[in-house]
Protein backbone atom coordinates (compact mmCIF):
# COMPACT_ATOMS: atom_id res chain seq x y z
CA UNK A 1 0.00 0.00 0.00
CA UNK A 2 1.33 3.77 -0.90
CA UNK A 3 0.05 6.98 0.34
CA UNK A 4 1.14 10.26 -2.01
CA UNK A 5 0.49 13.33 -0.88
CA UNK A 6 1.10 16.76 -2.82
CA UNK A 7 2.44 19.87 -1.28
CA UNK A 8 2.22 23.44 -3.01
CA UNK A 9 4.44 26.49 -2.14
CA UNK A 10 1.97 29.02 -1.75
CA UNK A 11 3.88 32.19 -0.63
CA UNK A 12 6.88 33.06 1.55
CA UNK A 13 7.11 30.65 3.79
CA UNK A 14 3.62 29.26 3.09
CA UNK A 15 3.19 25.39 1.79
CA UNK A 16 -0.51 23.83 1.50
CA UNK A 17 -0.31 20.14 1.23
CA UNK A 18 -2.90 18.03 0.54
CA UNK A 19 -3.90 14.59 2.11
CA UNK A 20 -5.76 11.54 1.21
CA UNK A 21 -9.18 12.66 2.34
CA UNK A 22 -8.77 15.82 -0.36
CA UNK A 23 -8.72 18.08 2.91
CA UNK A 24 -6.19 21.09 2.76
CA UNK A 25 -3.47 22.02 5.32
CA UNK A 26 -1.23 25.19 5.58
CA UNK A 27 2.20 24.31 6.43
CA UNK A 28 4.46 27.07 7.83
CA UNK A 29 7.49 27.95 9.27
CA UNK A 30 6.57 28.95 12.98
CA UNK A 31 9.99 30.91 13.39
CA UNK A 32 9.50 33.02 10.34
CA UNK A 33 6.90 36.80 9.84
CA UNK A 34 4.10 34.91 8.96
CA UNK A 35 1.78 38.04 9.94
CA UNK A 36 -1.61 36.54 10.69
CA UNK A 37 -1.01 33.23 9.53
CA UNK A 38 -2.19 30.26 10.68
CA UNK A 39 -1.30 26.85 9.89
CA UNK A 40 1.15 23.85 11.05
CA UNK A 41 4.92 23.58 11.82
CA UNK A 42 5.57 20.23 10.20
CA UNK A 43 7.87 19.04 13.06
CA UNK A 44 5.14 19.43 15.47
CA UNK A 45 2.76 17.63 13.04
CA UNK A 46 4.79 14.35 13.40
CA UNK A 47 3.83 14.69 17.03
CA UNK A 48 0.57 14.90 16.16
CA UNK A 49 0.60 11.87 13.57
CA UNK A 50 1.78 9.56 16.38
CA UNK A 51 -0.95 10.72 18.37
CA UNK A 52 -4.02 10.32 15.82
CA UNK A 53 -2.43 6.95 14.93
CA UNK A 54 -2.32 5.06 18.76
CA UNK A 55 -5.32 7.16 19.98
CA UNK A 56 -6.76 5.27 16.58
CA UNK A 57 -5.75 1.64 18.11
CA UNK A 58 -6.52 1.90 21.52
CA UNK A 59 -10.27 3.28 21.14
CA UNK A 60 -10.76 0.32 18.96
CA UNK A 61 -8.90 -1.77 21.29
CA UNK A 62 -11.48 -0.59 24.48
CA UNK A 63 -14.54 -0.99 22.17
CA UNK A 64 -13.69 -4.74 21.30
CA UNK A 65 -13.12 -5.79 24.75
CA UNK A 66 -16.10 -3.04 25.84
CA UNK A 67 -14.02 -1.43 28.15
CA UNK A 68 -15.97 2.52 28.31
CA UNK A 69 -14.18 5.41 29.16
CA UNK A 70 -15.63 8.96 28.73
CA UNK A 71 -13.13 10.92 28.02
CA UNK A 72 -9.29 10.16 26.29
CA UNK A 73 -6.44 12.87 25.56
CA UNK A 74 -2.61 12.11 24.48
CA UNK A 75 -0.43 14.91 25.25
CA UNK A 76 2.97 14.28 23.57
CA UNK A 77 6.38 15.78 23.84
CA UNK A 78 9.15 15.63 21.79
CA UNK A 79 12.91 16.85 22.52
CA UNK A 80 14.50 18.23 19.67
CA UNK A 81 18.62 17.69 19.23
CA UNK A 82 20.18 21.02 19.44
CA UNK A 83 22.46 20.57 16.24
CA UNK A 84 21.44 20.04 12.89
CA UNK A 85 19.22 18.12 11.27
CA UNK A 86 16.87 19.19 14.28
CA UNK A 87 15.29 16.04 14.91
CA UNK A 88 13.21 14.18 17.85
CA UNK A 89 15.74 12.12 19.68
CA UNK A 90 13.38 11.26 23.05
CA UNK A 91 9.80 11.21 22.94
CA UNK A 92 7.48 10.92 25.63
CA UNK A 93 3.56 9.98 25.31
CA UNK A 94 1.00 10.07 28.44
CA UNK A 95 -1.99 8.51 27.80
CA UNK A 96 -4.75 10.03 30.17
CA UNK A 97 -7.84 8.04 30.50
CA UNK A 98 -11.24 9.67 32.43
CA UNK A 99 -14.01 8.13 33.54
CA UNK A 100 -16.10 5.79 36.18
CA UNK A 101 -15.03 2.25 36.74
CA UNK A 102 -12.13 2.39 34.53
CA UNK A 103 -10.92 -1.41 34.08
CA UNK A 104 -7.04 -0.68 34.56
CA UNK A 105 -6.37 -4.03 32.80
CA UNK A 106 -8.43 -3.55 29.56
CA UNK A 107 -6.67 0.49 29.55
CA UNK A 108 -3.13 -1.15 29.87
CA UNK A 109 -3.74 -4.15 27.52
CA UNK A 110 -4.82 -1.76 24.74
CA UNK A 111 -2.29 1.10 24.82
CA UNK A 112 0.72 -1.89 25.59
CA UNK A 113 -1.27 -3.50 21.97
CA UNK A 114 -0.52 -0.60 19.90
CA UNK A 115 2.55 0.55 21.50
CA UNK A 116 4.08 -2.65 20.88
CA UNK A 117 2.34 -4.29 17.91
CA UNK A 118 -0.04 -2.01 15.56
CA UNK A 119 1.52 1.15 15.41
CA UNK A 120 3.20 1.81 12.42
CA UNK A 121 4.13 5.48 13.77
CA UNK A 122 5.39 4.61 17.35
CA UNK A 123 7.14 1.76 15.17
CA UNK A 124 9.10 4.40 13.19
CA UNK A 125 9.82 6.80 15.90
CA UNK A 126 11.88 3.70 17.85
CA UNK A 127 14.22 4.37 15.10
CA UNK A 128 15.56 7.40 16.02
CA UNK A 129 14.20 8.23 19.71
CA UNK A 130 13.88 6.49 22.71
CA UNK A 131 10.16 6.33 23.36
CA UNK A 132 8.75 6.31 27.12
CA UNK A 133 4.78 5.81 27.31
CA UNK A 134 2.98 6.72 30.66
CA UNK A 135 -0.79 5.34 31.33
CA UNK A 136 -2.63 7.33 34.14
CA UNK A 137 -6.14 7.30 35.12
CA UNK A 138 -8.48 9.46 36.05
CA UNK A 139 -11.46 7.70 37.75
CA UNK A 140 -14.38 10.17 38.43
CA UNK B 1 13.84 22.44 22.27
CA UNK B 2 10.53 20.66 22.80
CA UNK B 3 7.55 20.85 21.02
CA UNK B 4 4.55 19.33 22.82
CA UNK B 5 1.23 18.70 21.15
CA UNK B 6 -2.22 17.62 22.98
CA UNK B 7 -4.78 15.39 21.07
CA UNK B 8 -7.90 14.71 22.33
CA UNK B 9 -10.72 12.06 21.34
CA UNK B 10 -14.04 13.58 20.09
CA UNK B 11 -15.92 10.68 19.09
CA UNK B 12 -16.05 7.07 17.33
CA UNK B 13 -12.64 7.17 15.13
CA UNK B 14 -12.12 10.87 15.57
CA UNK B 15 -9.52 13.05 17.51
CA UNK B 16 -8.30 16.51 17.62
CA UNK B 17 -5.47 17.54 17.97
CA UNK B 18 -3.50 20.95 18.59
CA UNK B 19 -0.43 22.40 17.18
CA UNK B 20 1.85 25.14 18.93
CA UNK B 21 0.11 27.31 16.68
CA UNK B 22 -3.23 26.43 18.56
CA UNK B 23 -4.75 25.52 15.19
CA UNK B 24 -6.82 22.21 15.87
CA UNK B 25 -6.06 19.20 13.60
CA UNK B 26 -8.78 16.64 12.82
CA UNK B 27 -7.34 12.80 12.68
CA UNK B 28 -9.36 10.04 11.66
CA UNK B 29 -9.60 6.35 10.72
CA UNK B 30 -9.72 6.65 7.03
CA UNK B 31 -10.73 3.02 6.93
CA UNK B 32 -13.41 3.10 9.23
CA UNK B 33 -16.82 4.51 8.54
CA UNK B 34 -17.01 8.11 9.13
CA UNK B 35 -19.98 9.30 7.58
CA UNK B 36 -19.44 12.49 6.10
CA UNK B 37 -16.16 13.75 8.26
CA UNK B 38 -12.81 14.81 6.79
CA UNK B 39 -10.02 14.92 8.09
CA UNK B 40 -6.08 13.45 8.30
CA UNK B 41 -5.11 9.91 8.12
CA UNK B 42 -2.30 9.82 10.58
CA UNK B 43 -0.01 7.65 8.50
CA UNK B 44 -0.31 10.67 5.38
CA UNK B 45 0.50 13.58 8.06
CA UNK B 46 3.79 12.31 8.12
CA UNK B 47 4.27 12.45 4.12
CA UNK B 48 3.09 16.13 4.79
CA UNK B 49 5.27 17.03 7.78
CA UNK B 50 8.37 15.46 6.00
CA UNK B 51 7.13 18.01 2.11
CA UNK B 52 6.77 20.72 4.59
CA UNK B 53 9.78 20.66 5.95
CA UNK B 54 12.26 20.48 3.11
CA UNK B 55 10.05 22.75 1.28
CA UNK B 56 10.46 25.18 4.02
CA UNK B 57 14.41 24.70 3.82
CA UNK B 58 14.41 24.77 0.00
CA UNK B 59 12.10 28.36 -0.09
CA UNK B 60 14.57 29.88 1.99
CA UNK B 61 17.59 28.84 0.53
CA UNK B 62 16.43 30.23 -2.89
CA UNK B 63 15.21 33.04 -1.47
CA UNK B 64 19.11 33.57 -0.14
CA UNK B 65 20.56 32.66 -3.09
CA UNK B 66 18.47 34.46 -5.50
CA UNK B 67 17.25 32.09 -7.90
CA UNK B 68 13.02 32.78 -8.48
CA UNK B 69 10.64 30.04 -9.37
CA UNK B 70 7.24 30.73 -9.55
CA UNK B 71 5.87 27.57 -8.65
CA UNK B 72 7.34 25.00 -6.81
CA UNK B 73 5.76 21.39 -5.67
CA UNK B 74 6.44 18.69 -3.85
CA UNK B 75 5.21 15.02 -4.15
CA UNK B 76 6.07 12.45 -1.94
CA UNK B 77 5.17 9.01 -2.04
CA UNK B 78 5.22 6.49 1.10
CA UNK B 79 5.51 2.52 0.49
CA UNK B 80 4.08 0.66 3.90
CA UNK B 81 4.77 -2.55 4.71
CA UNK B 82 2.13 -5.31 4.12
CA UNK B 83 2.74 -6.73 8.01
CA UNK B 84 2.16 -4.64 11.14
CA UNK B 85 2.89 -2.41 12.63
CA UNK B 86 2.61 -0.73 8.86
CA UNK B 87 5.47 1.38 8.75
CA UNK B 88 6.73 3.25 5.79
CA UNK B 89 9.84 1.24 3.89
CA UNK B 90 10.65 3.26 0.96
CA UNK B 91 10.21 7.05 0.25
CA UNK B 92 9.80 8.94 -2.79
CA UNK B 93 10.25 12.57 -2.73
CA UNK B 94 10.13 14.64 -6.28
CA UNK B 95 10.59 18.42 -6.27
CA UNK B 96 9.25 20.09 -9.05
CA UNK B 97 9.90 23.57 -9.84
CA UNK B 98 8.73 25.79 -12.69
CA UNK B 99 9.21 28.96 -14.18
CA UNK B 100 11.19 31.25 -16.91
CA UNK B 101 15.52 31.32 -16.71
CA UNK B 102 15.37 28.26 -13.48
CA UNK B 103 19.20 28.19 -12.02
CA UNK B 104 19.23 24.39 -12.38
CA UNK B 105 22.71 24.84 -9.96
CA UNK B 106 20.97 26.36 -7.20
CA UNK B 107 17.89 24.72 -7.30
CA UNK B 108 20.01 21.56 -7.21
CA UNK B 109 22.53 23.28 -4.15
CA UNK B 110 19.07 23.61 -2.24
CA UNK B 111 17.43 20.99 -2.30
CA UNK B 112 20.65 18.61 -1.84
CA UNK B 113 21.54 20.96 1.44
CA UNK B 114 17.89 20.68 2.61
CA UNK B 115 18.06 16.83 1.89
CA UNK B 116 21.93 16.27 3.68
CA UNK B 117 21.89 18.82 5.93
CA UNK B 118 18.65 20.74 7.50
CA UNK B 119 15.95 18.64 7.18
CA UNK B 120 15.42 17.15 10.52
CA UNK B 121 12.41 15.08 9.52
CA UNK B 122 13.93 13.66 6.59
CA UNK B 123 17.20 12.96 9.10
CA UNK B 124 14.10 11.13 10.74
CA UNK B 125 12.35 9.16 7.64
CA UNK B 126 16.40 8.04 7.45
CA UNK B 127 16.02 5.99 9.93
CA UNK B 128 13.49 3.73 8.88
CA UNK B 129 13.01 4.34 5.37
CA UNK B 130 15.15 4.26 2.12
CA UNK B 131 14.97 7.98 1.06
CA UNK B 132 14.81 8.71 -3.26
CA UNK B 133 15.32 12.26 -4.28
CA UNK B 134 14.02 13.35 -7.34
CA UNK B 135 14.17 17.18 -8.94
CA UNK B 136 12.60 18.31 -12.03
CA UNK B 137 12.81 21.65 -13.78
CA UNK B 138 9.66 22.86 -15.89
CA UNK B 139 11.03 25.79 -17.88
CA UNK B 140 8.50 27.53 -19.07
Amino acid sequence: MKNTVTTTWKENMQFESDNPSNHKLTLYDASADNGDLVGYSPKALMLSSLAGCTGLDVVSLLKKMRAEVDDFTITVVGELTEEHPKHYHAVTVDYNFYGTDLDEKKINKSVNLSVDRYCGVIEMFRKFATIKTNVYLHQK
